[in-house]
């Protein structure tokens, strides 16, 4: 066993704190990571806060990791000590049922998440990305282009692959009107990767004061939703809407906006059930469904295809003793548009 | 213009009754058709009684039309006197837009229903079959196979089409996993058409009271959705529910019987919006849908797969003046499978 270094929620209602646990010695198939850098998702706040009722404490929150190889096992073959990397959302995942043949690993039982999970063996807690280093199964290990900042990086693992999975599921391309709902860390993501395989963007936000980032970013259109009009003017449009918001909307009106077999699918967990009218439904055969993160192989895909175009996050670097602050930013929308936290400050 | 006689609602809260009305002389793509028998589908007794809110009086209903062709226009090419002839759900729609080249004019604006609708005109109300003879462009006019029982081809061209339609639109065939809720009107024919296009047919009812009819007409699998071990038993088994009930299920429960990247398809009308929660949807790549009706080209192409596959509806055959009881016990769920007219006793 390895010393690491690291901040923790010890409880629900405590914030993060400085915390040192143990790290496996690494196995033939591990790889040993240095982390660099360390993007801060709203869904580690929802789990540091026991929001979704399935904490473990202590937990070290992260699951966007970036960093460096500083060692490998006698049998890893696709990496070596010094390569740029990354870590997403899981670090294990059953290898025996049929879904490994599709690459839909990440719907699966036996999905082992990087933090506030266990281990294949049922007992070791997993501990995530605001820490010094993390063992990684090769097989779980992302190459990350060496030409792109380091840093911004780090997002694309979590907020970039929840974008990208969808877009390319659903076929966003030339030819295709994709909406963007929110204009977050999530959102933003989802403009650059849509724009960037030729679909025709629109947000749509709450206000117009993220628009002038959005059209930079990739955006074709910005829409305020606040705005009732935008609901008469789009009607009918879309034919891919992704939804980052985890906010109560008005799902029938966003359903509206979508054309015939249109789909709306949603990325962020509002807390109630979306009320959903067959009316909205059944006369354009719309459909309303939901996608989570990617597979490894199209989350490695997914980094490829952000060297290609230069695509990374918009981020906030933070030391890590400002994670505290930061989360309430979080919540309060106040950020442009991810925070990453540079762990040489831990 | 030329008198015709049929049975009309005149008001949402009185029963059928005798009606005289008149009927557009053909024009020069018109089809005159005599109508030998007439569907009732459960969307009759909406209507006639006003429960969408959009009733226009006098009222004759009727969308599930096989008859035979008495003149035809003198540009009519498809059709000839003598004819054994369909009429569905719609008798006009928008040629302009672009829907009609991909076959999807159902779900456009234009539509003109066959009945409690207006013509093109803005103004002349449409009238149903619920009567002696219809007017009908030859482009919304079907062939019925001619070797198939006559009467039992009526309800094809709603519930047959309703059914037929999301089955295609959703890849029901060899290897995949199907599931109809509901064993009516509906459900029957859903239940008969997937098995012959291939697909593991699964009938999820109430009660297991249909259970030998639902095996004889081609379902792999029976269970009963008021035990809860069937939600248990079937979790994550479905490509493709099909639901037909308008009934308030747990639709949750229902969203977990779908595989990874599974639809559940609305094709009945719930009163109540469906409370769908994230968590059903996005850690399954789930979607839920609505699907109405087919187009004209897909109509056609689902009666001569009738014809080819010997499909027809179960059906009870009624005279004209039974069809107030009819109404009550279609409520009931009180027919196997479908009621329908002999409009030689009007």
């Amino acid at each position: 066993m390895a010393l690491a270094r690291g901040y923790a929620a010890t409880d629900a209602s405590k914030p993060l704190q400085p915390f040192t646990f143990e790290r496996r010695e690494p196995r033939e198939d591990d790889v040993v990571i240095s982390i660099k850098y360390s993007g801060i998702c709203h869904s580690d706040i929802h789990q540091a806060r026991n929001e979704w009722g399935n904490s473990m404490f202590p937990m070290v929150p992260g699951h966007e990791i970036a960093g460096i190889v500083t060692a490998v096992g006698s049998k890893v073959s696709k990496f070596k000590v010094g390569d740029r990397v990354g870590v997403g959302c899981f670090v294990d995942s059953c290898t025996t049922c049929a879904s490994r043949d599709v690459d839909l690993e990440q719907y699966m039982p036996g999905l082992v998440p990087t933090y506030n999970g266990v281990e294949a063996d049922g007992k070791t807690p997993t501990q995530g990305g605001y820490s010094d280093h993390i063992v990684v199964k090769e097989g779980y290990v992302l190459s990350i282009p060496e030409h792109l900042p380091f840093e911004a990086t780090a997002p694309l693992l979590c907020a970039g692959i929840t974008l990208y999975s969808p877009l390319r599921n659903w076929g966003a391309g030339p030819g295709k009107k994709v909406a963007i709902v929110g204009m977050g860390g999530l959102g933003h993501m989802g403009v650059k990767l849509a724009h960037a395989m030729g679909a025709e963007v629109t947000v749509l936000s709450q206000s117009l004061s993220k628009k002038e980032d959005g059209l930079k970013l990739g955006a074709d259109h910005y829409y305020a939703t606040s705005n009732a009009e935008t609901f008469k003017t789009l009607a009918g449009t879309f034919d891919l809407i992704l939804c980052t918001v985890s906010a109560e909307i008005d799902w029938n009106a966003y359903l509206g906006l979508l054309k015939v077999d249109g789909t709306l699918v949603l990325l962020g967990v509002p807390e109630n059930p979306v009320p959903v009218h067959a009316f909205s439904l059944i006369p354009g055969r719309r459909s309303i469904a939901g996608s989570m993160i990617g597979s490894i192989k199209e989350t490695q895909e997914m980094l490829d295809f952000c060297g290609e175009h230069n695509i990374v996050s918009e981020i906030e670097l933070i030391r890590m003793d400002q994670v505290n602050e930061a989360y309430e930013r979080v919540i309060k929308s106040d950020v442009r548009y991810r925070f990453v936290i540079d762990m040489a400050t831990l």
